[in-house]
């Protein structure tokens, strides 16, 4: 297969980051003679273009969605991201039904999995399911393995961090890319840059907090059960000179139905600069939530599939600054990371693999 | 004299900037046992900390300064800054009649100034007068290359870009700073910063505008003569990957007495992101104007100053990231610059001369 | 000709005003069987749906435009309000070439305009030149008058408020409605509703402030000549128990073309509440600027247009509370002023012909 | 005791209400001779001055604090309302222990409150523990009608609006005044003043929300528990044309604890105009949260002191204004209701008893 060919993706899950995914993917297919995307840093990855993604099967357990195909299937069920505008295709992926229960024990519910997987000819199946379902999350990516092909975690689940998962790829020859997807413009960059650059310039922190609210099921969840994501996004803001003992972050104040797919933020700092005087600032961040992931996963998987072409197995390094919880430490949101890592995934030349246009 | 004795300083113009400097000096001379300052990047450079500034001479036009000592005169006037929670000495230093009129080919007038420099002592005289006066920034720099003393220009007047003004400092191995100072936590800096950021998260800029209002002088000179300034302003955005022609900067958009010497800034950015949905940031900050720039002068007169000592005439690169318009190009915003330039100021080691703490 | 017909109108300019108010009409015209309709207040004023009004005749000096239909004038040119989701018919009415020049003593030059009206069989002429333009307010409202019909002045220009021209009106039997129109929904009537607030619940006001931007041609011309508009606007705020000597309003803040015909207006308000501790409002409005003029404008020509069937000549009560500056006083923002007056224009009741549905 | 004599109140829990109500109380005397109060709507009721307030009686069950004189005890324990720049005189009155659990059946536990009272010589009881203790509010309601003084109840428990207990005061000619408070300025009151406006502009409403946050107890609490809380705020919302199925109610977003006693609102508000066309307002409002609490406590307290000296038993509607839930229904913002009820309240004249300055 050349190098150039469409990545063939599977999907375990089909909410609204799968709807962004695929209407982001056909959007850009009908641009691929532009130099600059909007809204994309990486056109190309290892000669795959934002648009060059074909979707050759999808899991999932809503009876809304089963048995549809994935481009009516994405506006089914409690999804609510918007219809973009652009036209879809009519998909030949349709969806199946997906594991509804742990495996306990017994592979044999995998069997239908990997068949399809095989069968679809996928490269790469994307999880994206609820958080907090690890055994779902440990069963696909053991139909990935079983496939042959790789695996990327979108959740906070331990999957790319379970050093026995990880060798199983490794040894496989497999990419195993997660875990839990940093935003494409989320808040805790945003709020790391300003306390960050607070620091930078000698601005003494007095207090900080940040606060989130949106429409989808996610904020629902968040509310009760967001103190591990509250610790998580602490972690995201720490950095040299940065006392985040008094920062507060808040991953959902609230569920506001009618922000639906948005994402709203509110920022405050206080800091003292010169003789102690005051300096504050206050911010409101608005975003489209699923697009936020998409814009990810779209470099995420794009290095899984192309790091499957040339057999490089386990964690890509390519993929750190995408993620909040690597293996092995500490998120970067520096650009490099990702870039200089990808250039090891080029092909011959023949075409700028990895550029901005 | 040793490196770290009392850096003696002279002042031309005695408006807010001085008031802030002058109190935020006594505000830290009393935390001189402290390793972290708050409000302060770097508590000692060269040797000299934040609290070792003597203010041994000054110069201004206003009756209601002028005979006063140096203590009393910072509150006089329309000066507008808050009286910070601290007590000040009582000041030998009585502010002096300066220079009302364009020095007209006779270099007459000047001989009280120098002569005023000298015996006072002074090592550096700063230049902290309303901006627009080319006349008198010139004057005073001959002033201080005529009393051999290090020279400070706060404003945007030009001076350290003008390359016969520069000759004469480096060839008397005087120190020339400037021009035009950055604003400590300013909104450039933060609108850059953000400006920044999209770029490097591949989002696509659609818009943005940045508004400035506060209630001392400047925003009432600014509101009317604003347009050099609103360039200038724009150029301090300007970076790789930012489409500055849809950026509006609008450097007074009012004077509003009642914020006194606070400066409030609104940025707003809009931006595409995956699948051309929307990003979309509001900020308000809020800032002690003339601490804004106190918090830069501490460390450029401190430049100037260990410079006269080690005799290193003409612009030192350690000032650069404090100035908007330093000689030779570019100013950069990154703290690296004033540390590896400032190293090469450090003394003997005996004690730790320039850090954070 | 019966109440309920078609209000037949001319207008005067054909800017962002007439774009929102020719697409609005049509927007209207299609939901005719809703109780309720979007964005809109009276429904029906005297019989006459939102959606009941035709375009006869149209008068600009813009070459663009003339000889256009009015769709597609109304889209010429520097006019840069959006174009709604409602398909426009094209229009009958053909944009002729209005008045260039003071008419410096002859009414000659009024003839082709007063024929036109005449022949258009126009009821009203609404006139919606840009501010400033106090000869072509005057030569308009001659010609309304020699037609025979009545006039609306959406602009600061002295008409409604000049004695004689109202005398003129009146003795006519006809309408004379203006001057200047209030904002729909407008920075105005917020910030004084907030201050209205804090006065009534005891909250002493320590500070205001009211920032307006914009991307179309006012705040262009506002920007040096924002003076008298600044009173005007100071005006509208005071109120019983307000201390205005504390506010600024500053009314173009600043011309930014990326926001085209949209407003932003920012408002802070500081206040002291119980033992003198703070209260502090910050408050972002956002609007399309045309759309809140459109928005009074349907109700001065549906007010001016039943008054001319009901042959009530000069100002009616009824239309207060949508000018800025009446003949005879200050500018209520109350709605029952123009419903109490309203009720004087309604028909033989045979369908309501003013209510909220 | 004449009419003007100072009112002597007895507290039931010492938090950050009595804080604020203790030190305003202190700041106001000073300003007696002042016509204009900074942060007062009625300088006097019924004679009865902001200053004129003398504490006899306090109860609290806090270790910390029982004991302790009242100007002490205010700033122990969790208590974090700042300190405002007033000198308190040392209060002769003593923090006693307070009742610890329901009485069950047993009128004993009261006794040595009812004594207290008595000889503290109290004229109203003022109820204010944190919210929850229905026991308590009860117990201490039934003390106070024992010691034959007036009673006010700050929180959300029932007692003005259980009929039995309303009846057994007024049967003994002693005030009853309740329930809960409603702010002095605080986000329902702002809220729904905007959204009033909208409706009476004719904008529809598509979409707000409200989100609190704050650092004191009452916002750790909350957070939890705010349902109840949740549909009270949205009452509090309800207006003819306000369509408040579309208005979601966050009492606690979070508790941030830097934020100390001071509360933050965050309310958005997303509206269509004319065509269709959007109308959006972000707003910010920063309170003291005691002090929001105070400014109305202290009109409650001299309703209730002045309606026992005139012997106007049960509730008095001059404090419908100030209550979230008074007995027999919805609340009123409008400064009128306590006005005219007030005026009731009025001594001879010889000084006025109700006014503004």
């Amino acid at each position: 297969m050349s190098d150039n060919a469409r990545l063939r993706l599977a999907v375990a899950g089909v909410g609204n980051n799968i709807s962004a995914l695929l209407q982001g993917v056909h959007f850009y297919r009908k641009l691929k003679d532009q130099d600059d995307l909007v809204g994309i840093r990486l056109p190309y990855i290892g000669g795959v273009h934002v648009g060059d993604v074909d979707f050759v099967a999808a899991f999932d357990i809503d009876p809304d969605k089963i048995g549809k195909p994935l481009d009516v299937a994405v506006f089914a069920g409690t999804n609510n991201y918007p219809v973009l505008d652009v036209e879809l295709e009519r998909s030949g992926c349709i969806v199946r039904e997906g594991l509804r229960a742990p495996l306990n024990g017994s592979d044999a519910p995998l069997l239908p999995v990997v068949e399809s997987l095989r069968d679809s000819g996928a490269e790469v199946l994307l999880y994206s399911l609820p958080t907090g379902l690890q055994w779902a999350a440990d069963a696909y990516a053991k139909a990935a393995l079983q496939a042959g092909i790789g695996f990327v975690n979108c959740t906070p689940e331990l999957v790319a961090r379970d050093p026995e998962m990880l060798s199983a790829f490794e040894a496989a020859r497999l990419p195993l890319i997660g875990d839990d997807l940093a935003s494409h413009m989320g808040t805790s960059v945003v709020h790391r840059t300003l306390l960050g650059l607070l620091g930078t310039r000698g601005i003494t922190l007095d207090s900080s907090y940040q606060l989130n609210l949106g429409g989808n099921a996610d904020f629902e969840n968040l509310r009760v059960a967001g103190s591990s994501k509250q610790q998580s996004k602490l972690n995201a803001l720490a950095q040299d000179g940065v006392d985040t003992s008094v920062v507060e972050v808040i991953p959902s104040a609230g569920f506001v139905k009618q922000l639906r797919d948005n994402k709203v933020a509110y920022l405050n700092i206080e800091g003292s600069g010169w003789g102690g005087t005051r300096v504050s600032i206050d911010l409101k961040l608005k975003v489209q939530d699923s697009s936020n992931a998409a814009g990810v996963i779209i470099d995420l998987i794009r290095i899984a599939g192309v790091s499957r072409r040339k057999q490089l197995g386990g964690f890509n390094a390519a993929a750190v600054s995408c993620l909040k919880s690597p293996p092995g430490g500490h998120p970067q949101f520096s650009a490099e990371a990702v870039r200089s890592a990808a250039e090891t995934l080029e092909a011959n030349g023949h075409r700028p693999v990895l550029s901005h246009g």
